[in-house]
């Protein structure tokens, strides 16, 4: 295998991995995100994930199973301008998105609607595939799941967790197609204790901490939900939220 | 009320406030702590907490029932550098710790042992408070409570929510003093299903999220248990962890 070395700030390969790391329509136009760390390109290359190129920092290396044609290697100072992490051990990698059009059928999902950090999606999305939850569906304007941060935060599940994209109107459908229950997490007073629910067959939608679910995915659903708080207590943050009602639709 | 306008960087204030945000050292000598925003400042005023100072941006403003005799004003640029927030519309203020000795008697609690993370530790908080914990209590290497980042993520619940401070070998004597349960969230074969065992009355240790609690502290415990989690995934985020948890022990 060949590695090429790279020198320069202007090298092709470097410009496009600032690309990728910083614009997500880049990244949604070649299909390609970037991640960072030898534990996620080990799980990269166990998930069968699409490895398109290597950045080695200083030294190249090896995991077991990598077929990767493009690998390259660059000196220290050119490696930390061209990676989204800061002081990474190294190598970043880029990696072949894998679109889920939610043919297939469904077993349980959670629904996020506009939810802007990407620590809370990468975080969601590394809590549903530990709790075993199907699908995690993104609807309105939420962070790129592609992105560094949410990548990151996903902590690997990023390959292994099934994502979806769907606008609101969509919902309805997917859950009647696949006979799932659509409940909308809310703090309204009609909000039903999610313990008294049951939510094994069913997407959960979950809105954003400060904005809370669109007035229309809310009226698209069967009903809402509330997580019980203290008194005095006015939101959790939206991924424990997530968390607990995840929690109880696989508890 | 006198507003005293600064102008100057090296205003005595202005380095006190940069101090307080930056150095948890200079937190514990003075017992004080540095907040943000309008939100935070009507809780702060509402929970009676003790604030020593506010500097207000650009323009004085007020809250409801606030009564503290030293109120600054800076114009915005000299704010944003006394600032810990980036782009903060202000104010800024300063409140007095309340230390808990632990003296008081404990309905349950969540232990944190060396959790690094602020934003996690500031969750935690948040979450205990909206599940009525009766403790937080940190053990070991923790992130500052009082950091900024922590008291953002804490959402109010820095006011509002009881934390204490222990010696690993405490913990056993607080617990039996009690009468609850001590439990290890560890990833062990030896740990139970936390959805069989009664966390109502208990500490419930839970570690940082690479590694998990010291062993130490799992000797001095009366069990360990898990929260169980599809094959392939390794561990949750420590906040989402501690949600499940403390879910559990009120559920």
């Amino acid at each position: 295998m060949d590695i090429e070395t790279v020198s320069s700030r202007k090298n092709q390969y470097i410009l496009r991995l600032r690309r990728l790391a910083g614009e997500s329509s880049f990244r949604r136009e070649t299909g390609e995100f970037v991640c960072d760390g030898m534990k996620l390109l080990r799980e990269a290359v166990e998930k069968g994930a699409e490895i398109r190129s290597v950045l080695w920092k200083e030294r190249a290396g090896t995991v077991e199973g990598l077929n990767c044609p493009r690998q390259y290697l660059a000196p220290a100072e050119l490696f930390d301008y061209a990676s989204p992490m800061k002081n990474s051990p190294g190598p970043v990698f880029t990696v072949a998105m894998e679109r889920d059009r939610g043919d297939g059928s469904l077993r349980n999902a959670i629904v996020l609607e506009t939810i802007q950090d990407p620590g809370n999606v990468g975080t969601i999305l590394r809590t549903a595939k530990a709790m075993d939850i199907d699908g995690v569906i993104l609807t309105g304007d939420c962070a790129d799941i592609y992105g560094p941060k949410a990548v990151r935060s996903s902590m690997g599940a990023i390959f292994r967790q099934r994502v979806m994209y769907a606008q609101r109107e969509e919902l309805r459908q997917l859950a009647d197609r696949n006979g799932l229950k659509l409940y909308a997490a809310a703090l309204s007073d009609r909000a039903e204790d999610i313990r008294r629910l049951d939510v094994k067959e069913a997407m959960v939608c979950v809105g954003s901490e400060g904005q809370g679910l669109s007035r229309e995915l809310i009226e698209l659903c069967d009903g809402e939900l509330i997580i019980p708080m203290a008194p005095g207590s006015e939101s959790l943050n939206a991924a424990v939220a997530a968390a607990v009602i995840m929690w109880e639709m696989t508890r």
